[in-house]
């Protein structure tokens, strides 16, 4: 053992939230195809697809190589691919097997895919911008034209419609985000059965956030959800109330290594290991760095190396500390391996894949 | 190549930087002993040394661990270490033949120390609070009677005093910045003088950030600066009055992956590449996620993996751009490797040292 700060798993948790998310999914009969860039880990990616996930999603080309070489054949990249270097890397995963589908938002875009010139063509998604505001298009101002336009484009196949309902982490309560998830999978029935009026086939209708996952996945005519962070969820998820703390798979185990003043402890856990992230996309609702496990204290501040906390009847030196971490998906991709309740130690294999 | 993103070093600019601080060191008759938390490179650390370092400063034992295989003797832990598995750790280290320094601010961390028992005893630096409230005693409120203490513990051996100015980082000019380093250096000459009157022999007065090495250096009575940034400098740095744009040795070269919307470029350098970063220690100056290279255009957001860029005339998809980041210490830690100027590509050695 080397010691705090470390990252810990508690399995029994992590299955819970695995197979309730797989339910789900089967109970309505649609799809789920986990975003896998919440855990970075093969060990888990095999839990998701045994509970019977469809495949994979992941962020970038790095983290398909991992995952591909870990045995999981069914990926799709969320992400628009842009440049040479990653057309290669596209092509050889596609040649070594790999049942590949893709992202696309912009005619440069997909003519780059189209230009590999693929036997049987590439299997393409287009992103649907349902009130992120990041990327995609929008239904009715450029989407039908954009699909049009993809369909007679040679070496690809157009599979279907995909957003994420990332704004419902701007949401201060479930109902709100709920809201949202409702518009999120309307939006895309609706962008599908305007493409399908014009004879245009759409199989896919790939919705999901995790705080969306179930409102939007109970939309009729939506046929997968995508959620990634399910797996651990995280102090953000508990605010907007998605999870509870039993819900809470993931911690950041700490010590306290100063109690300079009365008011004041300081832990080993700093913005190295639990990351800055205060909500996403203009959500808040977290107070501090992360959720202790005593209410009268507060994680008011972190340093790379140090966390500052307030409050009255501070813990003393050498007291290990839990931390419920604001966004879990930030402190995997700091960790190199994580300890699991099992006695196991997984290594973070797709951590540090950037690109 | 795989693509972008990727962090980008110019070696003559990072070459400029460590001769720069290295000269002002020499010029004055100080110590410079870089914190290499900021690189976590052996390539970087030994161009330290070969500038004339008298060792290297480090925040966890992960750090002194690669460092000191790669051949880099003298050693300080500036960081209170606690329990066990780091004792185990320092006293590995010290079998090893690693000069090894440590930080104390705590009787119950200097008396695990003292517990190991080393012969000849563990070299101790005692933690000054200058007023960022984070770790450390307070001089009149303390201080003293620790190290009155402290020198009477078997088998250790106080060596002097060492402080962080880190509150620079709020500070709004380099006016203010410079009364910091000098408020920094002042109080700890200060306070070794009131030991000294007591008997008590003060070796090492040892303080320094990047934006406070020069001012706090300069007061006569302080022995060695301790910067860590300054192998780079970054956006803070500039916003600060620190350093100046053609200072900036790294930056993170990112590809426009996406052009959704007019005044919307999206590119593929995100938070798990730029870190969420504005500023340290309730700092700002900074406006946005980081510096582009056309002033009329702005990162207002980031997502774990897309970077928002709004503004007039931006650029098209394909089109790469380079990033000066808000802060360059994250950023390396979050990177596997760097690419260099000189066609070389570094591994971040300590990187994913975790403690």
């Amino acid at each position: 053992m080397l010691g705090t700060p470390y990252v810990y798993i508690d399995y029994e948790k992590l299955k819970t939230n695995i197979t309730g998310m797989a339910a789900f999914a089967s109970r309505l009969g649609i799809k789920l195809r986990p975003h896998i860039k919440a855990h970075k880990m093969p060990e888990i990616a095999h839990m998701q697809m045994a509970a019977g996930a469809a495949g994979i999603t992941v962020a970038k080309l790095g983290e398909a190589e991992v995952m591909f070489s870990a045995g999981i054949k069914d990926i799709l990249i969320a992400y628009p691919l842009i440049g040479e270097a990653k057309m290669q890397r596209v092509r050889r995963l596609l040649a070594q097997g790999c049942n590949l589908s893709l992202l696309v938002d912009s005619e440069a875009g997909a003519r780059m895919l189209a230009d590999l010139a693929i036997p049987g063509g590439i299997d393409l998604l287009v992103k649907v911008d349902c009130g992120l505001e990041r990327c995609g298009l929008l239904p009715g101002q450029g989407l039908e034209e954009f699909v049009r336009w993809l369909v007679g484009l040679k070496n690809v196949n157009f599979k279907g419609l995909l957003t994420h309902g990332g704004h419902a982490y701007a949401c201060s309560n479930y109902a709100q985000v709920q809201a949202v998830g409702r518009g999120e999978g309307e939006l895309m029935v609706e962008a599908a059965a305007s493409l399908r009026k014009k004879g245009i086939a759409v199989e896919q209708v790939s919705i999901g956030s995790t705080p969306t996952a179930r409102s939007g996945g109970s939309v009729a005519g939506v046929t997968e959800i995508r959620p990634g962070n399910y797996v651990f969820n995280d102090a953000t998820q508990i605010a907007l109330g998605v999870a509870g703390e039993e819900c809470c798979s993931l911690k950041v185990r700490s010590t306290v290594v100063s109690r300079p003043a009365p008011n004041r402890a300081v832990i080993d856990a700093g913005a190295k290991v639990l990351a800055l992230d205060q909500g996403a996309h203009g959500g808040g609702g977290v107070s501090g760095f992360g959720l202790l496990e005593n209410p009268a204290w507060t994680l008011t501040r972190l340093s790379e190396e140090h966390g500052i906390i307030e409050g009255s009847s501070l813990p003393e030196i050498g007291r290990e500390l839990d931390i419920i971490p604001n966004h879990a998906c930030p402190v995997i991709n700091l960790a190199t391996t994580v300890q699991v309740s099992t006695g196991e130690i997984w290594k973070v294999a797709a951590r540090g894949e950037v690109r």
